[in-house]
């Protein structure tokens, strides 16, 4: 049985191998899943980017959140050059396997533009406002 | 200039005609921008989802939240069938424009799977683990 049905019909607290999980990660057309990352204990979300297989494995085994940047086509350690780094603190999968939320710790802003979150234009009924600086602006 | 970096480069609280923004969303070879759901008061992230132009502008307009369903291919009314609706509290697209966070007060679970969210799978070192059972079970 797909796994993703028997994770669905699982009772809290059951498990199965990660291995075997992320084999049956539903890939896209171009090899990735969407990644959400959320601050862990503000909540904030702060973007929302891509990752391929190797992105995930490593972000999972060095716990520096790494994604696929699908503008350059290479592995993007976030912070890397910026010092921006996301501790990874918690990962989840959703329902069918497609997305995973990560829950980090961002040092510093987590969008380029030097704003704490990538999502700062505020949608209101015939305007968009811009709701945050960029830190120490 | 690209209204993204206009916006990017505005100071806050500056504003630009929402018409104007969502005309120059860059919606991807399908059409579709993601969308994030995330509880408004609580800060959980909900669900994973997708938007065209027609169910963006539907939940600006209606405050309910609409998606684009891509495996049935039609627009997908956030609890039409189950009642699990979403009332939109308030919408933020990020710097770059393909993808939307969405605070929103869910009715029911968000799942399809009867959980609250659809991030129940938790990454551990060697296991994935089921960690909400579905509401009212």
């Amino acid at each position: 049985m797909n796994i993703w049905i028997e994770l669905e019909n699982a009772e809290r607290g059951e498990c199965r191998p990660l291995a075997a999980v992320i084999e049956s990660i539903p890939w896209n057309a171009d090899g990735l899943i969407t990644a959400i990352a959320q601050q862990y204990d503000s909540g904030e979300v702060l973007m929302l980017a891509w990752m391929n297989h190797a992105a995930l494995s490593e972000t999972l085994h060095r716990g520096q959140v790494c994604y696929w940047s699908r503008s350059r086509q290479t592995l993007w350690r976030k912070g890397e050059s910026s010092g921006n780094r996301q501790r990874l603190v918690e990962a989840r999968l959703d329902c069918d396997g497609d997305a995973v939320l990560l829950k980090v710790d961002q040092q510093g802003p987590a969008c380029h533009t030097g704003r704490p979150s990538c999502f700062y234009n505020a949608i209101h009924r015939e305007t968009v406002e811009v709701i945050t600086a960029p830190l120490n602006h």
